[in-house]
């Protein structure tokens, strides 16, 4: 699973359907602990069930994108229930980001550059 | 309609469903004219029916993440046969990107920072 838990690569996930949950923010100035618990936050993500692989990337402008991919509804609750997860949630209100946007979306086909799979 | 056609920021999308095409990359080296081709896209994608937004991002280590927001599935496979994005795509698979990946998900709930609207 070194694929999916590397979130600067093309997550491999499974044939559709399943879930993606994309993350957008702007940060605010400074890091105060923000890159320490992204990469603490992926680790965990990665061990939830339901977790089929997370893409991340910022740009220099300042917006983050960050899509992870889920099984179903039920295991992105569950993450989103997460103890860690909700002080980071809790930390990311209040600290690390100025503005975001969570949006979960069913992904209901996929295609990527080389020739299908089926 | 400023907001929907700047990539750098959190996109001002309507109420769901509508739909998210997600498109991760890797680049080869070299500009070879991607940058004003991707400048060129957003432009004309944000002129296509159906069209709702665009987010994108790409981290120093070279993964791209741009997620485009439509109002249906017709809007997307306009976009797609649309023919100057026909010859960027002949060309982004031939010299701009290593590597891709394009999910389409339907988009079914979604919060921000701040209070929900509804």
């Amino acid at each position: 699973m070194a694929d999916s838990t590397e979130p600067n690569r093309i997550a491999k996930t499974p044939l559709p359907p399943y879930y993606a949950v994309i993350f957008t923010s702007s940060r605010t100035e400074g890091d105060r602990g923000y890159a320490g618990m992204a990469e603490r936050m992926v680790r965990l993500a990665s061990q939830q069930p339901g977790f089929l692989g997370v893409e991340t990337a910022r740009s220099t402008e300042g917006l983050g994108i960050t899509v992870s991919y889920w099984r179903n509804e039920e295991s992105i609750a569950a993450w989103k229930a997460q103890v860690d997860h909700q002080v980071a949630q809790e930390t990311g209100r209040r600290l690390w980001y100025s503005d975001y946007h969570v949006r979960v979306a069913r992904v209901e086909r996929e295609y990527g550059k080389g020739p299908a799979i089926l």
